[in-house]
């Protein structure tokens, strides 16, 4: 696994690496949002990638970065969600056992899906120092590799993929936006933009009630997550040590959006362009519909990053 | 309007009258499901389409095809559903006025989105007789030319782009399956697998709450539909004069669903290829899943035919 932020060849390489096995997504257009915004919006729309979202990519990256020594003994992490199916899915195409720590608590539709790909699941109390607690146990017993879900350079490496076939795919837009929770996808996002455009600046969204990213960019300094409520629950955790300096030296800004602002993102990528998105995924298109960010005549890239969602649940 | 069943060259020319004002709509796969079936399918998406499903074809395909003098009065229709949007879309593409005849109980996102297009709504009892005869008041006062749904050589020409499209999309698969209610799509898209595949065939899916078609494929002449009952509620019609005899000619088979089986079909589609469907559009799929048709080692392309679903009431 990479020892430092990577490089362009090494984002180049990763892109080639997880090539095989993980969809290059479609980018969406919707000629009602393009009118209601007065701006040309591309959907990178990760919520079509493997395993239902972008995780695919750093997953997939790490795993197949791996000696064969290395990955004898198989992965293991905690994760209430998508790295969670995404780590149990790269697993098993490369015929390694994944470990995977899930909070009691987790959406059945993401605790069915790791089974599906052949997780190995280990439950737990639905707090940080339980399921830290029960991922050191668990490679304690199986001498498998810890895989971060988002604080890894080889992760970032990975999902910064899904903003560099954005550029690809929808030429290079002023702007593209990306939810922030550990800062996994937003780290990568940035050095693609800085790496593979000459123009693009990325903007990162999250929810009001999670704003410790927004909160750690304006301090300069990590504050961590506490009590944060949102019902984007992929936007739950702190900013890595690894990702942050990244967002400082390459981020543009941090904007926040209100819980009705998503509900309502959502609510219209489901109704108008037809797809399946988790409530993170709507965090971006949330803060150009609450006017957060400045959108007329602007070309603006969207990541949605996953569709992951318990549709038994819907919030609208 | 055309006056017979069209031929080759008309369909080509409806494909080319409505290309500015529609979508290509992509052709979607699914590693998973072509696992599950041993087959490989190739998914036209048209709840992708403007307004949201295939009729948008035929609607701009005669909205587009009339003589300034047909076109002034505008146009007019009864339809609870896609139809009507996609009426009011097209009259509105081309500045003219649609009268919509709705019955009191049609879903609420289906009235918003015809009002959102301009459409000029009468409201009626939710029985055909109300229809019929609150459509003729209407077009007594307006002078409006009457589309239907189906029961049209034109609309039938531009349902059957899809088909065509799909053939060019998806190569020449063994097979298409298409939903049937009145039978627009399913005679456009029969015509358009004789003329554009040297042999593909079609095969038709249908609910069995609602079976009229079948019956009358079977009977060998149209049997009305009599209360019929199904989710599925694009195809509650009974199959066209105008359609019939292209079915009869052009159809290999009619199969029917169960409601669990649609119901089924459909949160697949949501959960496993996060898009959103309605109902009638998973209907083909169910009949794949419920082993009506034999899949093993063929290549199926599928039409799903929309994606206008109240998603307050979803039924899983």
């Amino acid at each position: 696994m990479l020892a430092q932020p990577p490089d362009r060849t090494e984002i180049a390489g990763a892109a080639g690496r997880i090539k095989p096995f993980i969809h290059r997504t479609p980018v969406l257009a919707s000629a009602t949002f393009n009118r209601m915004l007065q701006a040309e919006l591309f959907f990178k729309s990760e919520n079509f990638q493997k395993a239902g979202a972008f995780k695919s990519r750093g997953a997939v990256n790490v795993v197949f970065s791996l000696s064969r020594a290395e990955a004898a003994k198989g992965v293991a992490t905690h994760s209430s969600g998508n790295h969670a199916q995404a780590l149990a899915r790269a697993a098993s195409l490369r015929g390694i056992p994944a470990f995977i720590v899930m909070p009691s608590n987790s959406p059945k539709v993401k605790i069915e899906a790791v089974k599906q790909y052949g997780g190995r699941i280990t439950f737990c109390e639905p707090t940080l120092k339980a399921r830290e607690e029960t991922l050191k146990t668990v490679i304690e017993q199986t001498k498998a590799l810890e895989v971060h879900p988002y604080n890894n350079y080889s992760i970032i490496a990975g999902q910064a993929t899904a903003a560099k076939e954005l550029l690809e795919q929808a030429g290079e837009p002023d702007l593209i936006l990306c939810p922030v929770g550990g800062g996994g996808l937003l780290s990568g996002t940035a050095l693609s933009a800085a790496f593979f455009s000459n123009k693009t600046e990325v903007i990162a969204c999250e929810p009001s009630g999670a704003d410790d990213a927004m909160r750690s960019f304006r301090a300069g300094k990590i504050i961590p997550s506490v009590n944060p409520k949102t019902i984007a629950d992929g936007l739950l955790t702190s900013l890595g040590e690894r990702n942050f300096p990244i967002i400082r030296k390459y981020v543009k800004d941090i904007v926040t959006v209100s819980e009705e602002g998503i509900v309502r993102a959502m609510q219209l990528l489901f109704e108008r362009m037809k797809i399946v998105v988790e409530p993170s995924a709507a965090v971006p298109f949330a803060a150009l519909l609450e006017g957060k960010i400045s959108a007329e005549n602007r070309r603006i890239g969207i990541i949605l990053s996953g569709g992951n969602v318990d549709l038994k649940n819907l919030p609208f």
